[in-house]
C-alpha cells in the first residue's frame, strides 16, 4: 500500500507517508505521531481509503528518524542464514537463537554512527526488519502474517569485542545507533513474498553482503510465531531476521569498520540506508 | 523522600504516593502518569516541596502496576553476586554480564505469573532494581548515583530450559510477567547506602534466598558508570542488578516453581513482593 516514515529532527520527528510517485508527504493532519497504533489493521485500513495527493508535500531533504515511535522492544535472530553460521565458525541453529537490542540503540536510516570507546572490531549486519502491527501472542504459523504492519532495513551494528565478551551478545549490538533502521517501512501488502528479497551492503563502495531473504534457516512466519509462543509481541515491536554472510569477522584476516568508513545497504523494495563512522562524542547522538 | 508507584488495573494506572504513615494518596492531580520524565532530579524536587497530605487518600486496595511508565529497557546484571556464580557452577565474571529484559515481560508485584507452555524449569531471582532518573552516558562512579531516581524490588524469573536452549539468555528471562517490578520505587535519598541491604525470597513460605547487597561483585555505582559507557541509560531505564545464592537451580536436586506456587520476597526499605504461579492462559496477562 504505502511507505511510512517519521522525518525531522531526533526527537520531534512528524509522521510521513512516500507516495507512489516517491514525493514524502506530511501525515500531521492525520496522525500526531506514528505511534504503534497507527500500525494497527484498522488503522492501516483507513489510510488506504485516504486520498495520499491532498496530503502537504514536504519540501527539502530532511532526515529519516526511526519509522515508529515508541519501539517497546528489538528482538534479534542469530546465525538465522545457514551461509553466515558457517562463516561465523558456529554449528547451524536448530531453533532460533534469540537475543534483544536495547532500543535506545535504534536511530534514523542515515545517522551517523559514532564508534565507543575502546571499541575495535566495529562490524556490519543487513537484516530484514519486521514491523508489528497487531499483538501476537502464541499465534500459529499460517496466522503470522496477519501480525505483521510492514517490514524495514535495519542494520545490526555490532562490536565483537564488546560482543565476546562474556558469553551474552546484548552489550556489544546494544551501544548508541547501533541500530539505524528504516528510511520507511513498507507496508505488508506491497511485499509479495518476505522470502524472496535481495539484500545487500556496501562498505566504503565494495559489496560485502549479497544475499537473499530465501536463504533464510527460520523464515519470517517461522519466526513470528515462534518468539510469539515465548513473549508478547506489541504493536512497534521490530524483529531483526539475522543476516546473509558477509560480514566483516567473516574475512579473513576479518575487516573492521573504522573512523570515516561509510556503509550504504539496501533491500529489493525496502529502500536503502547509508551510515558514516564518526569519532565518539559526549553529545553524539542527540537524544 | 517518598515512595512513587502507579495503582490500578493493567493499562490504565494512576500516579500515587505511599505518606511516611503508609497511606497510599492519588497523585493524579500533579502528574498525568509517573512517566520517565517525573523521575529528573527537579521534578523529584518539586514534589518533595509539596504538601502530600492535600492529596487523596486511596480508598480500598487497587493493584499496584509497574512503579513507571514507558520504561524503555531493562538492562539484567548476571551473576553479580560471587556465591550465586558458584551455586550455578560458573566463574565469577572479570566484567558485568549484561542482558536485557524485555520491557513486555514487566508486570506489576502481586500479579500472577503464567507458566509458559512447555516451561518445565521455573525459577525465582530477588533482585535490586535501579531507576534511572536522569540520561547517563559516560559517566564516573563518582557521579553514578547522581542518575538514580530510586530503587525498587524485581523478580527476575526465569525459565532455565528457554534461558540455556541457545548461547543467550533473553528468551528465558523474556517471557510474559518474568519481571514483577515494585510495588513502588524509593526515591533515592531514602536509601542511606544500597550497598547494605538485606533481600530474602520465599517460595511456599520457605525462605530460599537470604542475602545482602553488601556481598554484590559490582556495586551499583560501578554497575551505571559501565553500562553508561556501552549504552545510554535513559530516564525510566531499570537495571536489575543480579541475584544472591539460593535460586532453584542452585539445589540439589534443582527446585523448579510449580502451579500454585506462591512466591513472597522483599528488600529492606522497598517493601515487599508476593506472585503466584498459574496455568497459562491466553487471555494472561491482560494487555
Amino acid at each position: 500500500m504505502t511507505k511510512l516514515c517519521r522525518y525531522g529532527l531526533a526527537g520531534s520527528e512528524k509522521p510521513g507517508l512516500i507516495d507512489s510517485a516517491g514525493t514524502l508527504r506530511d501525515l500531521s493532519s492525520l496522525w500526531h505521531d506514528l505511534t504503534p497504533e497507527r500500525l494497527s489493521p484498522q488503522s492501516l485500513a483507513r489510510l488506504a481509503e485516504y486520498d495520499v495527493s491532498s496530503l502537504p508535500v514536504v519540501e527539502g531533504s530532511p532526515r529519516f528518524g526511526i519509522p515508529v515511535s515508541h519501539v517497546s522492544k528489538c528482538v534479534c535472530i542469530g546465525l538465522n542464514y545457514a551461509d553466515h553460521a558457517e562463516e561465523a565458525g558456529l554449528p547451524i541453529p536448530q531453533e532460533p537463537i534469540v537475543f534483544l537490542k536495547a532500543p535506545s540503540a535504534l536511530c534514523g536510516a542515515y545517522d551517523a554512527i559514532p564508534i565507543p570507546p575502546h571499541a575495535s572490531k566495529m562490524d556490519w549486519e543487513v537484516e530484514l526488519g519486521i514491523v508489528i502491527g497487531s499483538t501476537a501472542r502464541h499465534v500459529t504459523e499460517a496466522d503470522a502474517l496477519k501480525h505483521v504492519a510492514g517490514y524495514c532495513i535495519i542494520n545490526d551494528v555490532s562490536e565483537r569485542s564488546f560482543q565476546m565478551q562474556s558469553s551474552q551478545w546484548d552489550k556489544g549490538k546494544g551501544c548508541d545507533n547501533f541500530g539505524p533502521v528504516g528510511p520507511f517501512l513498507v507496508t505488508a501488502d506491497e511485499i509479495a513474498d518476505p522470502q524472496n528479497l535481495r539484500l545487500w551492503l556496501d562498505v566504503n563502495g565494495v559489496r560485502r553482503q549479497d544475499g537473499s531473504t530465501a536463504t533464510m534457516i527460520f523464515s519470517v512466519r517461522e519466526i513470528i510465531a515462534y518468539l510469539s509462543r515465548y513473549m508478547t509481541l506489541l504493536p512497534g515491536d521490530i524483529i531483526a531476521t539475522g543476516t546473509p554472510p558477509g560480514v566483516g569477522m567473516g574475512h579473513t584476516p576479518p575487516v573492521w569498520l573504522q573512523e570515516g568508513d561509510g556503509m550504504r545497504l539496501g533491500i529489493e523494495g525496502l529502500g536503502e540506508q547509508r551510515q558514516t563512522l564518526v569519532r565518539w562524542h559526549r553529545d553524539l547522538p542527540a537524544r
